[in-house]
């Protein structure tokens, strides 16, 4: 018997705190039989750590374990190709429950087309079965909201950067922006701060680690601990007040 | 007697889809004995649309009501003034409202915090109440959600600029961009449009009205009517496809 596919469905679902998950990612989620999330090895993931509360037993999950936690692997290796078979892989473990006719709910940290895994699969099953994506809270704004801080005022340009960028490129880039999110963190913390102080930023610089989380951290810049930044942390650099 | 004043409360419902408000959001403005909302003379509001559904009788209403609807003004008067005058004084009635015990709840399409007006009276009054913002769904996230285009990969800069910003500025930024987003066209299109000619990405543009809202358009961009562009639309640069 032919079935009628599943649909895909990224489904953002906001920074951290439960409650900043929208209303129809919260239907859609109940209505799912299948829940896919990606994780780290032996970690229970952000995203669903934010909605195992409204989980259904008849659901079924399906999580999704990234291979390898680091970029930096031994040769023969190489990150990318070992991160494209993966997503190869997760691809058909989602198409197989769509071929069967389930929905399948990809539960995405934040929102689904900012950084988020879940695009790698869009791009590999989106010409072949409906997708519908809900778009979510993303972890900039958690951030502003947290700090309290208005992010971009009236004209002025938003460049967001992640820290993995080059000390030079970085430079460049931050020296341009009206106002600017640094992102991705972790272990380029100190490049990235290096650089604020440089530019003479550090003082307007904002930093807070899992924001809207319940173990939300806000350090001033210059008390971060460099060794303990996590990868989800971000530096806010809001725009100048404008005084309309 | 007095009161414990009352919370300023900042809250993002979103970008249109009265269901792509936060659950907390919701929450939130159902408990907020005063509901205040900037809207234009004559008009209902993008913000107030989205959420009258949930209001309830007891609510009282605050519009906040823009004096002009353009920056271009006649002689003497100058844009930047009339409207900071009409900040203060829509700061003025918020505070009474505080002041006599009363949250009142500033509801902002997309995120108060990104280009949204409640920021002026958030950097008028977050010194003397209680502020808490709520962030929101903003609308350049919302406009990829319904465009179906993951909009930024992995260690892509994502530049978002408005359509305001002279022409060789827009081309000198759009042209360092990994991806881009510009927002606020309404006039300002046919300008965006042929920077994006000039410099080879109109082919990758992607254009969108009102996305999310029940009256959303998505037109190619080489068939948008340039006279008709509303404010409410934007153009997406996605990001290329990384391969992951």
């Amino acid at each position: 018997m032919m079935h009628k596919p599943g649909r895909l469905i990224g489904l953002g679902v906001g920074p951290g705190d439960p409650e900043l998950i929208t209303v129809k990612a919260l239907r859609l989620l109940r209505e799912s039989p299948v829940v896919a999330y990606f994780v780290a090895k032996g970690k229970k993931g952000n995203a669903f750590g934010i909605i195992e509360g409204h989980l259904q037993q008849a659901q079924a999950l399906l999580p999704l374990v990234y291979p390898v936690t680091t970029e930096a692997l031994p040769t023969p290796l190489s990150y990318e190709q070992v991160i494209s078979d993966f997503y190869d892989e997760a691809s058909l473990e989602v198409a197989a429950h769509l071929d069967a006719g389930r929905d399948v709910a990809v539960i995405c940290e934040g929102d689904p087309f900012f950084y988020g895994s879940y695009m790698y699969l869009h791009d590999r099953l989106a010409d072949r079965y409906e997708a519908q994506v809900v778009p979510g809270v993303c972890s900039m704004l958690g951030g502003a909201s947290v700090l309290g801080v208005p992010l971009v005022y009236r004209n002025q340009s938003l460049s967001v950067l992640s820290g993995v960028l080059p000390h030079d490129e970085l430079k460049r880039r931050l020296a341009d922006a009206d106002a600017a999110v640094v992102m991705k963190l972790g272990r380029n913390f100190p490049k990235v701060r290096q650089v604020l102080e440089e530019l003479g930023l550090a003082g307007r610089a904002l930093y807070v680690e899992r924001a809207t989380m319940a173990n939300q951290k806000i350090v001033p810049l210059d008390e971060v601990d460099p060794m303990s930044s996590p990868y989800f942390s971000l530096i806010i650099v809001p725009g100048e007040r404008w005084q309309g």
